[in-house]
């Protein structure tokens, strides 16, 4: 069982995507599809005068900040276009794929993060009325069920808060948390880059293999923005037990193939120098 | 089980809606859920400077013409932002609830209409490439399963044309398809109105009970507009053996409760006089 992670950022083509999808399952692979739409979503924003709001850590991190328009407005490009869209063109290649938001069934669920410390204009403040959070429980029996009845399970967020809220959730963190739920045998993870570069502006730069600690993903200098984010992904689903984890370019034909194949960068658990108990998820997100 | 369509226009309240559900569900009633969105969709459409198309028949009635651009605000405020609040609002009061549009598994499939018979300036012309179809097939044994394992489906259009594309289809009708396609013991239509009114500008002329012919629900000279369709709906249904039909207020507490107890207009079949192989679908869509 393989879960592939499609990212929402611009370039990416959801047919060649899909042909490699319906290759697999032809010869009996089992797959889940995890997808973002951060591209899709920044335009709809825009376009309804809605831009989105950035906020900045102590620690210099910056995220989205989601109120409840924001939300509004991730539901429709995530769940609505994008989801459907995907869900179409599948079902356009003879997979039976059924799109779901980590609210549908409570197929992913975890705690709010509703208090967010920024700092503006160098003062230190706590920012209330975040719905964002993070996926710490996965209805594995619900996807069991749909795959065994041959349906593919085609997952975006938003997931469902314990205090039971739509919330925003990293995608690519998303996935890995259900590649361990479901003891996947690999997870891929398509990017609109050909995997971890060395030179952001260089595509020759590829990092074909990648070793990564599980409490500090980051540490390579040249891994910057969100390439962050999906490697500290990557780690949670080594560390889960996953065997195989590759970051790879979604913008070719049979880009799943390829990934599993090796081209991309193949991620690798390295040894730990964890001393305390720190929650890496508390430092990046 | 009972099938439930909420609609799509203004003045409905969710969390109203919600806690009936919640509370028809907490004394084992099983349920599935079909909504609108038509305000929610114009709403968007004239934020986006998209405003909605419509294009008149021959017979002088006026429909949506879904084009590419048109489904995707369709997919974004139907699949999106409503069917998505109605599952997060239904989570919040321990209901199980799974949103699906009728792409996924292929719940709702059948023709679509890509020309369509128009009439500009007094001219007849066909227009090509309008997303709209019926659904003639329920995914039956998905619905099933997911009733079986304690979920409630909250279903919206689009569905999946026999093309394999994304079509608009009347929700009302798909409803009444899918409470006959699962023998369902009543259909209920919620809509921003106390039932079906004798003078639309007076709710106290509320027909209590209206006895409809499955070749001519509109022959009722003061129904007029969306209630033809609603009529059509609740003639199908019955045609199909569902033995009871309510169109009711969905903007009162307990409102699908009121409607089972008998509270807006009950629907019956009247005799038909169908001489004719015509297809009453035909005439309205």
């Amino acid at each position: 069982m393989i879960v592939v992670k499609l990212g929402g950022g611009q370039g990416l083509d959801y047919e060649l995507f899909c042909d490699s999808v319906a290759e697999l399952r032809a010869q009996g692979e089992a797959l889940i599809v995890v997808h973002g739409g951060s591209a899709r979503l920044n335009e709809l924003a825009a376009a309804l005068g809605r831009p989105p709001q950035f906020v900045t850590s102590p620690q210099g991190i910056t995220s989205r900040f989601t109120d409840f328009a924001a939300m509004e407005c991730f539901m429709m490009a995530y769940c609505g276009v994008v989801n459907k869209t995907l869900v179409e063109r599948l079902q356009q290649r003879n997979v039976n794929a059924i799109g779901l938001s980590g609210l549908d069934g409570g197929i992913w669920s975890g705690p709010r993060k509703d208090a967010t410390q920024v700092v503006e204009n160098g003062v230190r403040r706590m920012l209330r009325g975040n719905l964002t959070g993070r996926v710490d429980r996965v209805n594995v029996t619900l996807l069991q069920q749909l795959l065994n009845k041959g349906y593919l399970p085609v997952l975006t967020p938003p997931a469902l808060s314990d205090d039971l809220r739509a919330i925003n959730v990293d995608g690519d963190r998303a996935a890995a948390r259900t590649s361990v739920a479901l003891g996947a045998d690999a997870y891929v993870i398509l990017t609109n880059m050909p995997g971890v570069l060395r030179d952001i502006t260089d595509p020759a730069s590829l990092v074909s293999e990648l070793a990564v600690r599980f409490d500090a993903p980051s540490e390579h200098e040249f891994v910057q923005g969100r390439m962050r984010i999906k490697l500290l992904a990557a780690a949670e689903a080594l560390e889960g037990g996953v065997p195989k984890v590759i970051v790879a370019d979604g913008r070719q034909s049979s880009c799943i193939q390829r990934a599993l194949s090796g081209q991309g960068t193949t991620i690798r658990l390295a040894e730990s120098k964890r001393t305390t108990n720190t929650d890496p998820a508390e430092r990046v997100s």
